[in-house]
């Protein structure tokens, strides 16, 4: 557990990204690593596919959003320390990007979690959410199997076709 | 008449983004200021509400993604200079923020054009497309006032809801 700006933090990992097929809304899952509860966030369809396109590791021809972003922090030599699930009311969650500029001086910078983890993913850094947002929104889901299995199966099976501008 | 890297730089301005319903494809229409040619670019819906919302003055409750880029870089320290569109190969087109860091270095990021207009807009920085690139896909259009007024009426119906996450 780390100490957070006022709350714990409990380090998550990413289970996977996929679209909720009776409700057609992308949805990210996160779980806590050293426990059993999972964080299911909601998403827009552009920010879960910035998600999945680098889960897969699928190269696109030009950078993408969070690529550029990735690619402005790298050339102004700012490192992205971890992103933080810090937050939710009235089921909207918020969050946190915790970077280090030039100087070493910690910024912290207010994101949506779909842009936190889409440029979490792309620098393989941590990502923690606050306990009590695990506390109110985490679910113990008891056949998580098939869940992760169906979102593996969907990160085999995307290609760039699936989310190219149309 | 700016010099770009390799090549002339004609001031645009950004006449408006809409959804051409034909295609549905959306486009952003730029425009040189001192002429009359217009530059079409098609992009993705994602980016096209990005520059929308912007132009529409409609303020969404969390940081979208383009306006995460801005807050990054004034966090930074870092000004945007301008933007250019640098080059058309293959019916795609291709462009760089030039922004300050701190130390008032210049730096120069690839970018799709999407997503330069959509963080130019935000900081009501200069628009630039080099001259090769208005003489390729530049266009003399005729009747472009109704096509101006189609987008106005466009952008004057616009609302949140029509972008938000679903």
């Amino acid at each position: 557990m780390t100490k957070g700006k006022n709350y714990n933090l409990i380090k998550m990992s990413l289970e996977g990204v996929r679209v909720e097929f009776s409700s057609q809304k992308p949805i990210i899952l996160l779980k806590e690593e050293k426990g059993d509860r999972y964080l299911p966030i909601w998403v827009g369809a552009f920010e879960a596919s910035a998600i999945a396109l680098e889960l897969s590791h699928i190269k696109t021809p030009r950078p993408m959003t969070h690529d550029l972003i990735v690619n402005i922090l790298r050339t102004l030599n700012t490192s992205i320390e971890n992103i933080e699930i810090t937050d939710i009311r009235d089921n909207t969650f918020y969050a946190i990007i915790n970077m280090k500029d030039v100087n070493k001086r910690l910024l912290r910078i207010d994101s949506r979690p779909s842009d936190a983890i889409a440029i979490a993913v792309r620098n393989k850094c941590d990502i923690f959410a606050a306990e009590h947002v695990l506390e109110s929104a985490g679910l113990r889901i008891q056949s998580i199997d098939d869940e992760i299995e169906k979102f593996r199966e969907f990160l085999d099976h995307i290609s760039p076709e699936d989310f190219k501008e149309k």
